[in-house]
């Protein structure tokens, strides 16, 4: 079908059928959206779903540890998993740049359905547009995902009470850091790459153990940890204290935030998640995540406190003491 | 908050946080997202549900009749209304490129909010992500849809059979001559605008008043009526026979076609839909339909035949017969 993606890819017409014939729907195999229907049918039970969207513009669009298309599969399938919820179905949006390789989209779209499959969901549908060149960079993905929430679940952003334990899933700052080194022109050529997983079997595992002593998942990608644990300060009413020297960070990820000039605190995560339990059931949530490979540096790295709600403090690795506000300042784009 | 998206907005961080709050959900009102949690929350029967996925790339941004927030949201509306769906819930990711004038953006967010308040349908969860200068043209939007299907209604694409009738619920093309009449540089002056509308309240009419005699209904969008029928002709294994006569085609349009060199069939239609009847219905479909105002012109222009399976007729004005064709040949880009 040609060796570049050209307009004609996106006009709807033969070209387009062919693309997702030939491409989209050999590649993503059992995966693969019913394109010929306006929409996609789903049966499902009477109950909650939980949904969730996200564009992915991460550059470069192939990076150590993953690439773009098992990235929009992997945050999307997080952001419905942190809610509680098993994310069964995905929807794909692909805007093409003229003249983008088809052996990239090929690669891309492949990673996606391998993705998809480890994660146990099925992408039901999707679209196809094509922009000129200059008029995008490559490729952007847009996913959807729909799961479902158990009856009786009640967890969510502004459940954390003063007294509950804080637990992260793994080191911090690792696809922020990867994908910042590639992108850094530097050269650097260090063993690092992108933690980008999907967390739902994991984070299903803890729903399991810990029943509605569980208060919260969230997954901190952009604005890293620092950004996430503020926001369930203002969304529970709480402060939160941590403990810099207990929050895992990968040696040579701190090696190259130094060089860079980076904090792993603000840098993005595509494969942890934040929990929040009540404070009786932190061995068991802990031991529950250690039993992934996923979760295997698990740590407590704080607390929820009740005074100065809305703040999160930093026990400093020397003694000190410091306030942590959401990021602000350098920006740091296309991370994902 | 400034007057123009910066990479910033983007971040994650507090300037994320501040377009959310005092644009996105200041304009979008009871249809704004609840952006804290990773997914929304909804409440669903058992039972079926649709889901499309489209993403929005029109050039220019804002055109006679719409722009593309109105577009996006009518575009999913149908998709997921042209299943027997009662679409409910959006979700809206959003692309934009560094330098938007945030004026420009207000606008289209405004529109958005506008659009699915009169649809009836919620913006459920939203994403928004920044590219800088020259890698996107000026804003992208993903937007999912979901609706929640009848019990016991069959309908699809590939339910037409030979004796059914084939209705058509207005004029043709003229999305697609006001898109490229706003973007030849002619300087054209035409009366015509885009028909971008949302088709739910009078798609379930339809399912309401035919019930399963409905064999479907489909928006010929991308690749206009020919290649929508085309497509009913392939998915039902059937051949269909239009009348080029009684197809619908606004004068001022059909003027703006001849200019540019573009045929009505093959145009893009963002408020039309495309409906087979079983013949004993045509009449009570054509008085549905002509009961909304979207529907007024709507006129019956052909029916379902059963030989040469794949194959789409049509008779011509002229008293000639050829073939119809999907979409090939010159591309029209950025039309939806």
């Amino acid at each position: 079908m040609g060796d570049f993606v050209t307009l004609d890819h996106g006009s709807g017409g033969l070209a387009s059928h062919r693309l997702i014939n030939e491409l989209f729907a050999k590649q993503l195999g059992d995966a693969a959206p019913d394109q010929i229907d306006d929409a996609a049918v789903l049966t499902v039970p009477a109950g909650r779903l939980a949904v969730s969207t996200d564009s992915f513009v991460v550059d470069p669009l192939i990076f150590p540890g993953g690439d773009i298309g098992s990235l929009a599969v992997h945050g999307t399938v997080n952001d419905v998993a942190m809610r509680g919820a098993r994310p069964l179905w995905l929807t794909a949006g692909f805007v093409l740049e003229e003249g983008l390789p088809l052996d990239t989209l090929a690669r891309i779209v492949e990673s996606m359905g391998r993705a998809a499959g480890k994660a146990g969901v099925r992408i039901v549908a999707g679209d196809t547009k094509v922009v000129g060149r200059g008029q995008a960079d490559g490729l952007f993905i847009n996913t959807t995902g729909i799961g479902v929430i158990n009856d009786g679940l009640d967890i969510g952003v502004d459940k954390a009470r003063p007294g509950d334990a804080l637990i992260i899933s793994g080191t911090m700052g690792d696809h922020g850091a990867t994908v910042m080194a590639a992108r850094s022109g530097l050269g650097l050529d260090a063993p690092i790459k992108s933690d980008s997983a999907a967390l739902n079997h994991m984070a299903q595992a803890l729903v399991e153990a810990c029943g509605n002593g569980l208060r919260l998942m969230t997954d901190p990608t952009r604005g890293g940890l620092a950004t996430a644990v503020k926001e369930i300060a203002q969304a529970s009413g709480v402060a939160v204290e941590l403990e810099q020297a207990a929050i895992p960070v990968d040696p040579a990820v701190d090696g190259v935030c130094e060089l860079l000039g980076l904090d792993p605190l603000y840098l993005a995560n595509e494969g942890k998640m934040v929990v929040v339990v009540e404070q009786g059931l932190a061995e068991k949530a802990l031991e529950t995540l250690r039993g992934f490979a996923l979760g295997s540096s698990a740590a407590r790295i704080g607390s929820i406190v009740g005074n100065t709600p809305g703040r999160v403090w930093l026990n400093t690795a020397v003694g000190g003491r410091r306030v942590l506000e959401m990021l602000t300042g350098e920006p740091l784009p296309r991370i994902c």
